[in-house]
């Protein structure tokens, strides 16, 4: 892509309604547009990030043999009747001129219940697990978290059903391994704990997935021989313990809840009187889990994780491009190498992104360091007489210089480590 | 995919409440489910075919240079104020418990026309082209017309600027082009006409792209010299009449409305006072178009036009799968020849649904058609026996026999005919 075509724009002033880090950051990258408060336009820059988290979310619950579907966000105000949760704050109401009402989905409970309900009737069926990438909605009353927090976001949500406990246990795990290949694959894994939390009214305990940043709106205690936290919420009388080893010597953190996994059981399959036939002809109960992350919530957390003072930092594996080509000065040789440099990386299908644009060497290379690809390659007067270019990573202070008709093959070893 | 493990059944019962035949047959094939009048669940099976439909259409608006952005469904009601529209009938409003109230879009010129009044001042930024594939609603009173005509929809929307007409008319006959050729890998383009229609209130005419078909809710008419259309709604005094070529020979035909392109021109950076700066530093009102495709609406038309009495006929390029391999029969050398062949297409990464279950022949069958992917491979007893495999396209009556051990190579040839 050209950066002169590129639509949205860097800025250096910083937004003055936005409190939040990833807020100011995407939109001084050119990332994302505030359309209204706690709702946001993705950029061409900002919908390419968010596309690579939701592949690689994708990627991970097929894995584990989850089934893409797609629910309406228009809920039925019936099935919400159903499980007494019409009411419940977060929920905005919609109105057609005709009258009609709907409910529009902050979670999807209410409406995969139903769904398989109506597909689903043998012990043979089971266990299986659905889940969507979908755009939510919720009505936050303060909506000062950038994208951390909007009132409109996008949310992967699967449901499992299962005929046991042990074997609704069972993938239960199997999920949390999945989201920490998420984690990882974003590159915040080591930063992220599996959170002990408050289990509502189903179980005991939920599990979150808490990443530390001073962003966060949670407070966990983090045990470091388990490598695991519980969440503030469910601490007893003041004293943070390890519900795994015991441990009272906890380190306090703020953390962002990037994931969490809840054991339904069979909260919504009573409410829907859900049930399958047994081997033996009987009926029972289908027990569910569900399992949500949220795509934009974790390219924001990404965001308030890797900045330094010139912008953010992104990981190879969900930045918008991998290279951005950098070409100073006007003279035609200059252009013509950087060009050649440019139709090359395209055919090698390696993602680039070249700033063609007539500015000074300050402001290129000022927006390359708001935008934050990973790998930089220069081209200018000074390198062309060398017949090199010049290398920097984002994330290192230093650069290299490589000869030109090694730079290809440089970004592509690059690539693959 | 193993089928005893898809989600989503198949049924021969006709429902009851679904009028159009694309809802009867996609439900009936398990490809969505009906969750309220006009709003659906796409089940797995309905997924892929969406999503294929979807990436279709970004390869071809990114070729003309789209770029892709992804706008809110939340609409600002200041804006459609603006710009008059905010209690056209269509428009759904959302109410949250702090009484803020939004509107939910089902078009998004209210959106694009400041966001790039933000970004853009110079001449030199221009053309650019925004586009998205985003969920939008419409308050349809009687939704009868299954996918074709949803309350909740997948839409295509991409709005170009230009500082001249000459440019805009230039880029529209490109957005033309890439439209036939995305009705082109639908399959539809022999039955779709680039059809005049009203131009609202910017210009002469608009253009619609309209697909021939009994469950169209338009009548156009057809001239056979031109290959173009006019649609009812602009004939005058009962009089078709070829705007091209005078012909009024013309052919009435019901059809279906699968795209439309309109000049927007000022219509919209007047409403917003969207001004570039020229070269001589005037200002002037940016001029805009607007080219919209529906992703779901495609998928119920060709399902309309692909049947036959025993379910869905798809295309290859956004089949489900493109194989579906049936095993009759539960001997463990059938069992074993079958699932040889299943995994060796999904080494060959050739998209394959496998009938696994324990069903009877007859089943297997009306489900296979039911469904209607485009090739079905049958290993059975009687196969075996000749060391062959069954292959029967499902667009054709006649199958063929061939060796078990040329079956993959005759599937890859296949696919890449």
């Amino acid at each position: 892509m050209k950066q002169s075509q590129l639509f949205g724009k860097t800025t250096y002033e910083i937004p003055k309604d936005e409190q939040s880090m990833n807020a100011q950051l995407l939109i001084r990258g050119g990332f994302v547009d505030k359309s209204m408060a706690g709702v946001y336009t993705y950029l061409p820059l900002g919908k390419r990030v968010l596309a690579k988290i939701e592949n690689i979310i994708r990627e991970e619950m097929d894995a584990i043999g989850g089934q893409e579907i797609l629910m309406p966000a228009l809920q039925n105000k019936k099935d919400w009747q159903t499980t007494g949760r019409w009411d419940i704050d977060v929920m905005m109401k919609v109105k057609t001129f005709f009258d009609k009402e709907y409910g529009l989905g902050w979670t999807h409970e209410e409406v995969v219940t139903p769904l398989a309900k109506k597909y689903i009737r043998s012990y043979k069926d089971f266990p299986f697990y659905l889940y969507q990438i979908q755009t939510k909605f919720r009505s936050e009353k303060r909506a000062k978290s950038g994208i951390l927090r909007g009132r409109e976001f996008s949310m992967k949500d699967l449901y499992s059903f299962h005929t046991s406990e042990e074997d609704l246990n069972k993938f239960y795990d199997l999920a949390k391994d999945a989201y920490f290949k998420i984690f990882d694959r974003a590159n915040i894994k080591n930063k992220t704990y599996l959170t002990y939390a408050s289990g509502g009214d189903f179980s005991k305990y939920s599990h979150e997935f808490q990443t530390v940043s001073s962003a966060g709106e949670d407070i966990i205690y983090i045990c470091e021989k388990c490598n695991i936290a519980i969440n503030k919420e469910i601490v007893e009388n003041n004293h943070p313990k390890c519900p795994k080893c015991g441990n009272e010597n906890l380190k306090e953190d703020k953390a962002i809840e990037t994931g969490n996994i809840f054991k339904l059981n069979t909260k919504f399959t009573q409410a829907f009187n859900f049930k399958f036939l047994d081997k033996k002809g009987k009926e029972n109960l289908v027990l569910m889990g569900c399992y949500g992350i949220g795509p934009s919530r974790l390219m924001g957390t990404v965001v308030e994780i890797f900045n330094d003072k010139n912008g953010i930092i992104w990981p190879k594996s969900i930045a918008p491009y991998q290279v951005h080509l950098v070409c100073l000065g006007n003279d035609d040789n200059i252009i013509k190498e950087a060009e050649k440099i440019y139709n090359s990386l395209q055919k090698e299908k390696i993602e680039v992104l070249y700033d063609d644009r007539n500015e000074s060497a300050g402001v290129k290379f000022k927006d390359s360091d708001l935008i934050g690809i990973p790998l930089r390659i220069v081209i200018s007067k000074k390198t062309l007489e060398k017949d090199s270019v010049e290398v920097k990573r984002r994330s290192e202070d230093g650069f290299k210089i490589i000869k030109a008709d090694k730079a290809i093959n440089f970004i592509k070893m690059n690539q693959e480590s």
